[in-house]
């Protein structure tokens, strides 16, 4: 099979190298906004051949990743489903978006008369705080899950197809309600994120600011590592995850307004309460992965 | 030279093992309160010789470090200070507490004539989400800082003594006025680990927590991590620290209402101000410690 790739940053690239050696692939073929990444791309053997416009993957390929950031994407897929829409046999359509609830309604508003069952919607859960197509990875998926939201007019071989592409990558491919997902996925990792973000903004515009980031110790180096993710691409999953990452930062701002509470009364049993159930779901959670590992 | 420990946690116990081979040292000898921890030490090859009182090591030793949680330290600094100070000769004292105004306060208030001219307090910015004699490892500090805060009536021969002592673990030393401090390591490890057991107590509350800890994604993961640490650690530096600790919870949350209203109002151009200027100030921050390093 063709496997078309629109968006040549990280996750495409990523999965390109993971694909490249599978005998089930015939050719991967690439659409890069940027001709420096295309370039790149092709000449470090990522993809096979490039195309001058995204929709002409449609054309020469049996499936098409989507892997640009998250409001771009859903662009992108009205755009390609509006094209598909007229051809016979359209290739299967995905994307690697955070995000799935408005890529899922932004197809429901495209007025079809019904959902286009080659569209099948998916999450890999990898990642790392650097970008674009020379940080691509052959092995990043491998252990991770991928987390598909297959609408009910999905294609059982679409939603096949799409998953078998991401265990061919090494990945564990679950399914879940598409609600489910921009819920847990608020929860953690677009929570996460703000926080990070937020933390290290605050701390780089105190006075203090030029100490802070000498002796940043533990626990700060990590926070400031999370927030040196792209900011176009936590941007756009902020905007389209807008309503459950409010939601997520309220019942965090209560938690904490508890925990200061506690701190503010040198209430230390209370502290305890929260430190001992916060490092206990962590500790039960662990034990549990590795008993499945086992 | 004799070196003392007052607790064989893990940094005591890493400090023993960093210091075993060393030329100038003679006996390494340990107090644990726990007697397991004790015969474990010993038989480890830890320590050379334990006591069964935290006092005894005046007797027996050069240079006493106590290495328990913040408050017992505090307590324990200002008995060994009150036995020390009827000594002709007392050994050195200091301590790894992470937060070092308490300690300071308590010493000053004391009532002695003058600061006990033996006493250094020092803070190791090394740990480990692990903790326990079992968790020690020689090279815990390598690399790592070494923060003291001596005060103007410390003796310089004691000072020397103390950073000696942690350049022999491999550790770079440094020196800062007390206030600064804990004013810096609440912002980049106080207020940092609150937050850390705050998302995970609030999101293991959560109706969603099965899924949540199930589905946990690359930010999450980090501060899961973090929020394992040890609970009476933690909840000892929150009192200790607790007026420069809740400076900095309301600093970030003022932060965090920041961008609260920027995504609330999908105000894309302010997110962005956010995420660019937390990203830049880790991206410079990662090149001049790069710079340095070269």
């Amino acid at each position: 099979m063709n496997v078309g790739f629109l968006g040549l940053g990280l996750i495409g690239a990523s999965l390109a190298c993971a694909l490249r050696d599978r005998p089930e692939i015939n050719k991967l073929i690439g659409y890069g906004h940027r001709s420096s990444t295309v370039d790149a791309a092709l000449s470090l053997g990522i993809i096979d051949q490039a195309v001058e416009q995204p929709e002409y993957l449609l054309d020469c390929c049996d499936l098409v990743v989507i892997a640009t950031p998250t409001l771009l994407a859903q662009q992108q897929m009205v755009q390609l489903v509006g094209i598909a829409e007229s051809m016979e046999s359209p290739p299967i359509l995905t994307d690697v978006a955070s995000v799935k609830g408005n890529l899922w309604r932004a197809v429901e508003s495209m007025g079809l008369p019904s959902w286009p069952q080659y569209v099948v919607l998916g999450h890999p859960i990898a990642g790392s705080e650097r970008s674009g197509v020379h940080a691509a990875k052959a092995d990043l998926f491998v252990d991770h899950r991928v987390i598909l939201t297959p609408h009910e007019g999905s294609s059982a071989t679409a939603v096949q197809s799409v998953a078998k592409l991401w265990q061919w990558a090494g990945a564990e491919v679950i399914s879940m309600p598409v609600e489910l997902h921009d819920k847990v996925l608020a929860a953690t990792s677009h929570l996460p994120h703000m926080l990070a973000y937020s933390l290290v903004d605050t701390l780089a515009q105190s006075d203090l600011s030029v100490d802070i980031f000498r002796y940043a110790a533990g626990g700060f180096r990590d926070f400031t590592r999370i927030a040196s993710s792209d900011p176009v691409m936590w941007r756009d999953i902020a905007l389209a995850n807008k309503d459950e990452l409010l939601r997520a930062i309220d019942s965090f701002s209560n938690g904490l307004s508890d925990l200061r509470a506690a701190i503010a009364s040198s209430d230390g049993e209370r502290m305890m309460t929260i430190f001992k159930r916060a490092k206990n779901s962590r500790d039960t959670f662990l034990v549990k992965q590795n008993a499945k590992k086992d």
